[in-house]
């Protein structure tokens, strides 16, 4: 019913859009009397550390998405929702990125709130992940071969290692706020070079459609 | 003069860009003295649920333009026309939505006006949407062919239900505005597994274009 | 250098993300002690007017934009340059479309320099396309075939009618500001329907792409 | 694995939204008593520099980004990370052009800090592009055919000539802020008719495509 290619491009351009939307979280800053601009740029570095580790989160969210649309070749009922589902939880990325970005220096409880805010959000965009990818993997009928089950199986434990290290953040939030967004920086650091490692293999669509 | 895949790319454009600036009218909360941050957070649960209403209900204006273009094989002026027309409204959304969050938990007038308003924007979208369905379906001149009369009808059904469903929201709306939204939320949850049940049937366009 | 399927796809974009941003302008009102939601809402009708002129005038620039380029086989460096420079005005018109929403009750000098600012921005942007039109038409080096002279000529006039309909919409906001904004919607809505009424003529690079 | 259209698409995305969204940091100015909006909305010409300035660099990025990957066949996992670092500054340009458009016009530290942090930020971005290029002309493993050793050399000398005029601007700022501005503004009037001065070239890939 409807293609890969459009969902895709419709996915592409939430993501795109989403990744985009983070600057605008970035308000110049009101100047106080005897305040220097440099000054208050340099107290909003809140807003940066935000802003840094969210664009890596979606850009690997693209990554992965795309990733794993290049081998889907056929979309049903289930998959259109769940992959809805996958959108509207990175398309709230940026809320939880401005609370962190306003509250982080505060300390104290609206700090640990805004880190477990952001750590939340982030951990059930991963199981809303998690389940369109395990819907796409359970058959092999939305793919036009499944992979080596070893491929499967290691695809697998990356997203489960995704979900632990957020929930790590998670309950890292009440100890630390900066720790735990640190975390989450490092965990999209850690997929976007472990992205970039893959090396490329052929892949039956996409020789197709280049 | 417009081809099929032009059209769609700049919907699907403005569509997933309406869906994704719904996020920026959920603001990072104010915290008042002696207030949590946590506190603040639950007390804006308006901008979560009209967020969740919006997002599912702008996805299934997505999936429903899409399916009914994908049969689409020619564009003719009116149909530009009755398109503009169902991106302006779609594109509006994120306004009601905005007056929802910031005045249901209002209660009283505010509340209802509100969700008023919210319901009358979907009763009108869908109004627009169903004026470009029939529009598309009153000739075979625009289809590659036209589907059997029972899946025109069957179609036709569906979208006579939504305009009733929201016209009865708007009349809700004077009642209990919470309900009112909740319905319109309803109504988009039912296409959105509506949609995801309808088993993928052989269109002629789309297998040409995969 | 540049493919005109590229070109095409990037002034897309920033033409559905300019028409789509235009919502973001229309603010939830402010309720004042005493005042209902529904008479604010009310009082900001130069929002909603200005939200409909601006979207039909976007809407019918990436008409007549894409009109052009169905045509264009062709991209050079000139028109790259002349393409952005439409781009330009064209994403800016948020801007103005915010100024006339905000001033355009207020009467005397503000309505006017509002109505003022809005049509000279629409004005330039026709001068614009203009440009970007004659540099397209002025050999076929970038056309697939030429239009016949007579096409060439009653697009022309189309162009001309535009620019003599913006000028004269600038120079009556210095009368009547509500006025000059309605006759720049009304110029949309004669594009918009002038679009819809020519006929689907077979074209060259059309046939193949699609 | 990343198939070098879906690359582009992303990243063309981006530059669309990117570019587009420069203009809500462009608001409707408050009139003060006895203030003509006339005035209010001359004192805001930095903004409308800033606007400018920025629109033409990102408009000139997208067309070097898109003149790269004309010639990119296969993306590797440094180039997707390379990439995405190149989205991540040009994505900021919006809050950087924010900070010049509010205060440029104070004159003092305040000018002198907004401008360096514009010409700072456009450093670090011509930095990011230039080790993208870098990496793509390093090897003939992701272009169809290593272009002359002549033409990458002088693709070089440009890029090098960017990152020399974005310090020397960043340097600038300290005596004069609003000429660092020019001066980037220059930078990109310079790239944008140096590109339109290329001759089109025949490319392997593109005539493909097209």
């Amino acid at each position: 019913m409807v293609s890969t290619s459009r969902l895709e491009a419709f996915s592409d351009g939430v993501l795109a859009i989403a990744i985009t939307l983070l600057v605008i979280e970035i308000h110049a800053p009101e100047v106080g009397r005897g305040e220097t601009l440099a000054h208050a740029l340099w107290q909003q570095w809140p807003s940066y550390v935000a802003y840094l580790v969210s664009f890596l989160t979606i850009g690997v969210i693209w990554l992965n998405h795309h990733r794993v649309f290049t081998q889907v070749i056929g979309v049903d009922g289930p998959l259109l929702v769940l992959n809805l589902n996958v959108l509207l939880w990175t398309g709230l990325i940026p809320f939880p990125t401005a609370v962190v970005a306003q509250h982080l220096r505060d300390g104290g409880e609206p700090a640990r709130t805004a880190a477990a805010l952001y750590c939340g959000v982030l951990l059930v965009m991963g199981l809303a992940f998690g389940a369109l990818f395990a819907w796409v993997t359970h058959t092999d009928r939305l793919l036009g071969r499944l992979p080596p089950p070893g491929v499967v199986r290691a695809a697998r434990r990356r997203f489960m290692l995704g979900l632990v290290v957020y929930a790590a953040a998670l309950a890292l939030s009440w100890v630390s706020a900066p720790l735990a967004v640190a975390l989450c920086g490092l965990m999209a650091l850690y997929y976007a070079f472990d992205q970039a490692s893959v090396p490329a293999e052929p892949e039956p669509r996409d020789q197709q459609s280049t």
